[in-house]
């Protein structure tokens, strides 16, 4: 078998929700909402499986799902993508993994961030590429120009960039994505720009689409995800924006990924992007107050945590928390013992991670944070 | 981009199906029933919309569909498979993809025996392997020991088998397989076993799964397809079933691709696996008279047909039709002037394929079929 899988590990979000499940934990690990789905978006779901096609739809996705999504970009941050360039996915992973597949060839650099979500990089390599990480650095996590320039070199051919980014939180600001764009010009790189946490961004920031910058609309490859904007994690529906003739690059390694994606999924998601523009203002304040009283909690029970407005994930220090274990160590005593699952982020860098953080989902309702900052303070 | 993708042609399957929705064509192309899904699994993937999780199901699948599908081949097959064995996937496109990027390493080949369906060879390549095609040719399309034998090097690493075959339509014999059988233990290959049309086998004819074949059980990755077993084709809910540890293998491959699937339809699939058993007989029939009904159809149209008795396609030969006119010249005419599309079966091979042989799907209603014929007349 290909030796990039026969050596790989279960992906860390798979592992501890099956501890969690194990040990009947509270699963603040795994990155998915207990709350928060509009239920208009079941019913349209409902709806399309007795009333549309649940046959093959377009490969690239229906008409509506892919109008629906350039219209939605158009109102929410002035672009002026067509429903052509839009190219319907099975989930973020598969346009991730299609648009990895379309843009890298054997012996192609691919510069990641770390930490870095946890298909980035085994992606890269199944496409023959090798993985180039720079580092951030908490608390701050912040780009480095010179870490970035450093990292460029004749064969690099793309850059993978998430933002906001899991498991951070980090909204980069406008330095940091000027810099990714002054780099992708000056070397003519492709950036895959993982965008799924587009409207989870809270305490009133701005996101700001890698694509609006001068220059960057010919070489990025755009992703959303709508279970992410609806808190629908399970429905995998996704998709990959960009101009062409990278869009139509990227569908052709779609088409033989998963060809096409449920119909009904897609015909409710296409009613959410046209018709929710009014759910996603309460929905961020929703997860603020979440994120507020996860922090409240832990801040109690004497953890230090970072800085969370975007994302629904929160980092605890757990050096600044006086605790002397490493990640993997707390987390699983915490999800054997104590009776929570977190996730330790050292496991989304392969170099020289840093080893005392740990990632809280705070997407969940009241009693969930209160049961899992409960067992928190046992696990300290 | 990727020179692989770059050069690559949308898929036969999209192309023939936009011509047929711009020429307001009969659909006779890409492989879709156009009736015969079992109403109670529309209403239990609706169900579990509304009563059950969203939310990230496992990454190898719902442990009732998992479970499903192995008490489903135990009962059918007599197969010894357990739940862990099962991995769920996004479709059989996913499931291929993945089963190819698990198995394929650079400077490997790969068996195919073309016609084929056509993602195979650019997986294969995309997965750093070299595509070797053993051309089966009509009326027959017989498997031959020498040809097989001659493909066979030191570089291979793989057969990637389709039984019943699509596009041929053929279900392959007890000699066939053994050879497959045969060749694997010999070399020490491991044989991705598309049966995705494993029920929908005319004329009381049975189906042997690859992995019951004495020795194939450790070297088999099988692919399964709810969406052909319930004509529910856009639901793109499929599996990998394997003996450990290939099974193993091949799901951290598909964690990386799409991670999981719709934890509503994997419900529904689950429910129709355990207790649809009594749907398959009745489907059979009902496809078989469909069969009838296009085959003297077309005979009564003048056209040559080959056997068809298994998936639900039927070859015309157009040679044998008194046309002289190659498979893409008259598919392109028959959708553009006699509003029929049907697919040119050239589109399957690569190097030296049949250009005289057209598919078209019979899965169809009545009136479908009778339009079809109409139109098939007209492009005589
Ligand atoms: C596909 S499982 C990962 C979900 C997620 O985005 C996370 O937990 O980081
Ligand atoms: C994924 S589109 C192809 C459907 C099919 O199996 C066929 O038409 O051969």
């Amino acid at each position: 078998m290909n030796p990039i899988y026969e050596q790989m590990q279960t992906s860390v979000f798979e592992r501890m929700s099956a501890l969690a499940a194990k040990h009947s934990a509270v699963n603040l690990g795994q990155g998915f909402p207990d709350f928060g789905w509009p239920n208009e978006i079941l019913d349209a779901a409902a709806d399309a499986l007795k009333n549309a096609s649940n046959q093959y739809p377009p490969s690239r996705g229906l008409p509506q799902l892919r109008e629906a999504v350039a219209g939605h970009y158009h109102r929410h941050f002035g672009q002026t993508l067509r429903a052509e360039d839009v190219c319907v996915t099975s989930g973020a992973t598969e346009a991730l993994g299609a648009c990895i597949l379309a843009t890298v060839s054997p012996g192609d650099e691919v510069i990641i961030f770390t930490p870095a979500y946890d298909s980035y990089a085994p992606m890269i390599r199944r496409a023959g590429g090798a993985v180039r990480e720079i580092a951030l650095r908490p608390p701050e996590w912040r780009i480095d120009r010179d870490a970035l320039q450093a990292a460029i070199g004749p064969k690099t051919r793309a850059i993978l960039f998430n933002n906001p980014q899991n498991p951070t939180g980090r909204l980069y600001d406008g330095t940091e994505l000027q810099m990714i764009a002054d780099a992708a010009i000056q070397h003519d790189l492709t950036v895959i720009s993982d965008e799924v946490w587009e409207h989870i961004v809270l305490d009133g920031q701005r996101f700001t689409p890698l694509a609006t910058l001068p220059g960057m609309v010919d070489r990025t490859l755009k992703i959303g995800s709508a279970g992410k904007i609806f808190s629908l994690t399970g429905w995998k529906v996704g998709w990959i924006a960009s101009a062409p003739p990278l869009a139509s690059v990227a569908a052709r390694a779609h088409q033989f990924l998963t060809f096409s994606t449920a119909p009904n999924l897609q015909a409710a998601v296409a009613f959410g992007m046209d018709d929710g523009d009014s759910w996603l203002e309460p929905m961020r304040q929703r997860f603020a107050r979440a994120r507020d009283r996860m922090v409240d909690g832990l801040k109690g029970a004497g953890y230090a945590t970072l800085d969370a407005a975007s994302t629904y994930f929160l980092c605890v220090d757990l050096k600044q928390s006086g605790l002397d274990l490493d990640d993997e160590a707390f987390a699983s005593a915490a999800v054997e013992q104590a009776g929570v699952a977190v996730v330790p982020v050292s496991a989304f860098a392969e170099q020289d991670p840093s080893r005392h953080i740990v990632r809280l989902c705070f997407g969940k309702r009241d009693e969930t944070i209160d049961a899992g900052v409960a067992a928190m303070r046992k696990a300290k």
